[in-house]
């Protein structure tokens, strides 16, 4: 059972936004992706890299050609990417285009991890279950559902992810 | 994407322990997996049934069986059982020895869901992705990774779950 | 230990702020003391009413005379009083002119007490322990302090209350 | 508003009991109290000192005496004292015999503060706003009420504290 190695990309998102108390405004201040490995007592070989911290609707078609060529350029063939709901479906079809031969599984959050009540530790979870066993392609991993790019979408009324 | 039903049988473990503020001693009420697959906004066709609430030092080879019996009666192909992890492995050594065709997903937690700070949540999630991607078999999912029946043993000292 | 009657007012402000996971913006859904009262045992006889639900800097003087008028009408002589931090000042004046002969505590919260992390149960803990043993007037209670109305300003800067 | 300055003498009790991953029992590792303040932002002038970490059914007269001699030795005349539920009145009697003219608060919790759903962070912010208004005498600050030391029983079948 050796395991490949896993990469994990932080692009911001709902996931890693924090409440400043004293403005009373969401903001990014680090990823949280660490301290949740070590909470699911998490033993596989990961690599974190926080790429940029964004919310997914300022995301640039830059931003995403960014992503794509750490995609690339990185050695792991297995690569979690942690990104805003709003836009993942779009990256995910951006790197699509430009990345061949991984495994990548785009996950999200609808709630911030430090705000309890959050999905993210059952997202990251699921995500990093299927980014082992799916064959090269890019994916969405939301709700407990995995999905090829071009496959879905997501319900911005109801806030999931659902079929094409 | 039309994902395949999945099967949750609950067996108890730490994953559903709680503290009884009475007494002080820990005990199992009723399980938590529900709240944990709203909490991860899970839209998987999941259906749970709760086997039994026992420490797994508890479980006996006759229980075992009676979880053997319902993953081979139950319709749905792909089952995640909840588990102490103490003897996870032997369960799984039952499981596989007396049910064929269906892919089964063994998981637990190494702290109470009600706790906080649990890895519950992570491996739930874990355990979905697997079960949804394994190939028919018996696994054990913990620690993010995930473990043929008979490639894997519980390190007590270290609490961890590892290859052999 | 016959404890009087103690009445808690609520306001709103970031004690009762919760996540619109649809939008990301924080918004108002419904108080969360009755929930904190439970989770602190607390068996005062407390009856509790929400006279409005918002943001402190929006109250404006016609609200605080209706919170006024509440206290003076309420039978009971103990009262809390959850509300925004940035204008709390102020209204604790406005009722210190208004009311006579009552203990009037406000207090809050920098953190959401939804988000985890929060300080609301601490201050609602502090709050309730001061309502009961000061003399009639009017007070905020923030960071385990207790201040007359008079005496206190809230350090924006730093996110705290401190003597004047 | 100068704050007298308020000592804190831990004893142990359930307020600070962690859950071993790897054996499943309960035990003390080191007090919670100082996380629970910065939660609370509190900016009282607060010493605090672990005298003893034990269940209080564990605790002998001995054990009372020790923290009798603390209370009177410590220079700060206002003290809160974390302690098991199930003695806390008889430490109360205790330290009414041998220590005079301070403000002594004795209190704890039903469940662990790590626990998540613990009242013990209510329950430090009201022994805190006690202890700084009541006048000298021992206290006993639980479910959001005070007790002087011998109008209180814990009642164990309900899990609460009550006048006699």
């Amino acid at each position: 059972m050796k395991s490949d190695p896993i990469r994990i990309f932080v692009t911001g998102g709902t996931f890693d936004k924090e409440y400043n108390e004293r403005t009373g405004a969401l903001f990014f201040h680090e990823t949280h992706v660490p301290e949740m490995l070590r909470l699911g007592r998490c033993l596989l070989h990961v690599e974190i890299a926080t790429l940029m911290t964004i919310d997914s609707l300022e995301m640039t078609e830059n931003d995403r050609r960014i992503i794509a060529e750490h995609c690339r350029s990185t050695p792991e063939d297995r690569i979690v990417i942690t990104h805003g709901t709003d836009t993942m479906v779009e990256t995910a079809a951006t790197l699509a285009r430009e990345v061949e031969g991984k495994t990548i599984v785009l996950t999200g959050a609808m709630i911030p991890y430090k705000f309890g009540s959050s999905d993210g530790l059952f997202n990251l979870g699921s995500a990093l279950g299927f980014v082992q066993t799916l064959a090269p392609g890019v994916y969405v991993a939301m709700n407990g559902r995995w999905f090829p790019w071009n496959r879905v979408r997501k319900n911005r009324e109801k806030g999931v992810f659902e079929p094409v």
